[in-house]
């Protein structure tokens, strides 16, 4: 809401609010502004304020004017070698990043998502991060940790050499405890550490795809690995996400129709357990037949268990039945303790440790021990455990509201709720909804985005733990009738 | 020498001395053992005491016998579904890794020698190592500054958020404020950290080339660039590099050759300062043609300056006279400080900054800037300056003491000794030299690996810092005696 105040006029304060969205990459290049007469309408100021506000923003290079079709926000990046090469009239390269290269007017992309997640603030409510509010994470475990492993001589042999390529072998050796606990079976010698969750599915992928390979995803399934995917140069297949697993039926027919050519998928990526944006897990007969067709079509499967720490101990887990033969478990702790420690880890089939070794020799030469062993620290002393059992009844209250609230507000949810995101339909175009709440301060996650080839949604994710204000709900509740007019 | 011992026999001694080198992955599988007889010879034991070591090789697992051809070691990794496909006959997929998969006989890889690195203990002198003894690291610096940055506010701060994609502001700061002492003009705006110099090559490569683009790589170079941008997919064009830098005949006449076709060279990969192996420095006339002609063929550069700290101040960057426009300039401190702590950083032309940031965070999300912190006190209270400085001293008398010893024993220089690395010809085949020291507990790095087609060479790249050690040269000088018969 605007306000009249002596400082800055109303002009100034539009171009303001629009000027810190285009900065913090929360418009991005290509976005229409809104008409004038809309504008003005939203904020509840005259169009000549618009006008003005709009004057400044194309004064300040962030805008661009197009004859009778409005205003654009500009790219701001500079002409590349590559785009100089394009002009000169040769073949246009395939687009390196898809997000950063989208061809539609689309509102908030995989990247715009997760820049909104790193300038998170506990201070307003964000329905679309992905992430825990900073709030609940405890910091005990990480002080006393951190202070066991950084004294002179631990400080020293966790810094001035190298390390183990594979990772600090006492964490490898917690790692491979804690998935026994799981019921996965796994050497310390099967497990390599990455830089976050993430890491390891750039090297999984790097390894076991090379350009023109098919890889099966989920959808609707994480922006991000899409886009990785895309950037690797490797054809998606797009499996649906069902309630109790991928559909099987759709997997069977891409395996058939490729089988026995080079188009035969060779990887599906898969997030078992508390799938993101959907929240469900997979059931053990799914699990077994998906293990079954891998075996039939000779395809590796990465499972990213990145939110098993918000699950009951007894999901099942596709590496759990398979013992690390065809699979690839991916684990890290940035759902649940300490995001920017950038730890996580692969454990993998012992033919596959060599070349996936190499793909993490390639990208990062070795990761931090130092943190490594304050990892293995907090997850040694029970620390990790008590934090996690905490979190997860924290969140059960959080989801309870937050479900309640949804329900008020109109919305239906489309799966059974469970974990760190609901799956909702909201009745409307999300993409829209996303753009108009953008404009009171609110990141929604709308359902567009979780699919490889974008689509208009009347789905959005939110985070339980971070849509629990009753504030969002009524003006949600309230953009969302407008636009049902 | 193997000695005779009461608890355990000569073939006993010999069998795990090759089972530790094979573990190790000293000898890469494929590798031939020597003959009954020269291997009787080398270790004055009798024939028989080979074959009985040889026979516990292959009971192992470890070796395998080809009818008349002696023994190879054994790949020890399991059939992958790639194997698999490859089998059936489906078209032979590219070569994921060169170093994994090169098809000749070779002793020493880029993996091996990396891998060599990382098992580094300063308890014997390693000519083939490429960085300082962990000995001359002072931790006095380190611990101070981690103390600073781990207090229970800073380090929740720095812990429990993803923290900025473009990494630590504050360490951002220090280093453009470095990049200004190096005469280098860049705003803390155009800084990434990485996880060290290898991730910001990584980050480059992957954003600025697709599968099927050229790059130019300097030759002799640092192997692993040859290796990661071999599993890009992409075609490298190999430069001589020349004492005053890369051989700019040879790089016009490759951009003359495709200049407006789809296989013009769109980078070129450089270490200007202290270039590994050769430790010539780019002279300011080469940097300058350079300049014109990648501004000419419009391709970019990618400096790397990981051997910075080790240059006297006024050394020439590409990136100093470009003013980072066509250069992207990338640091480390592995070199110097903590190799463990795995920071590195990236300064890139503006336009470069979205897309490389977006390969950065499809990779590792965000770099952990608990270390970057630190890192950033450790150069802010002037403790990596004075260290940097020691070490420099420390490194002179090095290098002084380690040319009069490889004169002494037969070698001449083939450039002008600086830095870390001396490039000295021995005049007997490096590969074999490398296989015979290697007995002996002796890592070298043969000529062959720094170029980008593996071929044979008398060269050898020493480390000043690690062969100062008469014994080793004695040794040396010995076999080399043996190889010139």
């Amino acid at each position: 809401m605007l306000l009249r105040s002596p400082s800055q006029s109303l002009s100034d304060q539009l171009a303001a609010r629009f000027a810190t969205h285009i900065r913090d990459h929360l418009l991005a290049p290509g976005t229409r502004l809104p008409s004038v007469r809309k504008c003005a309408e939203q904020h509840g100021v005259s169009p000549s304020t618009v006008v003005a506000a709009y004057d400044q923003l194309l004064a300040q290079g962030l805008v661009e004017a197009s004859r009778n079709r409005g205003f654009f926000v500009r790219d701001r990046t500079l002409r590349s070698p590559r785009s100089a090469a394009l002009e000169r009239g040769e073949a246009p390269p395939k687009p390196v990043l898809t997000s950063a290269t989208r061809p539609y007017g689309t509102t908030i992309s995989a990247t715009t998502l997760m820049r909104g997640m790193f300038s998170y603030q506990d201070d307003k409510p964000q329905p679309g991060v992905g992430m825990l509010p900073p709030s609940w994470i405890a910091t005990d475990p990480l002080v006393t940790s951190l202070r066991k492993v950084s004294s002179s001589a631990a400080l020293r042999e966790a810094s001035v050499r190298y390390g183990d390529p594979t990772g600090d072998a006492g964490l490898r050796r917690v790692l491979a405890a804690r998935l026994g606990d799981l019921g996965i079976s796994a050497g310390s010698d099967q497990i390599i550490t990455t830089v976050g969750a993430t890491n390891a599915l750039d090297i999984i992928s790097r390894t076991l795809l090379k350009p023109g390979d098919t890889v099966m995803v989920e959808e609707p399934g994480w922006p991000v690995e899409f886009t990785r995917l895309a950037a690797l140069g490797v054809r998606m297949l797009a499996v649906p996400r069902r309630s109790d697993g991928p559909d099987l039926e759709v997997m069977a027919r891409y395996c058939q129709a490729h089988a026995g050519t080079p188009a035969a998928p060779r990887l599906f990526v898969c997030v078992s357990v508390l799938h993101n944006p959907t929240g469900c897990s997979i059931t053990p007969a799914n699990a077994h037949q998906l293990l079954q067709m891998a075996e039939q079509y000779d395809f590796h499967i990465a499972e990213d268990d990145c939110y098993g720490h918000l699950a009951p101990a007894h999901a099942t887990r596709l590496t759990q039945l398979d013992g690390l033969r065809r699979t690839v478990y991916v684990g890290g702790f940035a759902k649940i303790l300490a995001p920017n420690w950038r730890i996580g880890f692969l454990a993998a089939p012992p033919a596959l440790m060599e070349p996936l070794l190499d793909t993490k020799l390639l990208s990062t030469l070795t990761t931090p021990s130092l943190l490594e062993r304050a990892l293995a620290h907090c997850i040694e002393q029970g620390l990790l455990r008590r934090h996690a059992q905490l979190i997860r009844t924290r969140l059960d209250a959080a989801r309870s509201r937050c479900v309640k609230l949804a329900l008020a507000h109109g919305c239906t949810l489309v799966a059974e709720p469970a974990g760190m995101f609901g799956w909702v339909d909201t009745g409307v175009d999300t993409d829209q909804l996303a753009m108009r709440m953008l404009d009171d301060g609110y990141l929604l996650a709308p359902g567009a985005v979780f699919y490889a080839e974008r689509r208009p949604s009347t789905l959005m994710r939110i985070n339980f733990a971070t849509t629990q204000d009753a504030q969002f709900w009524t003006k949600f509740a309230k953009v969302r009738d407008v636009m049902l007019g």
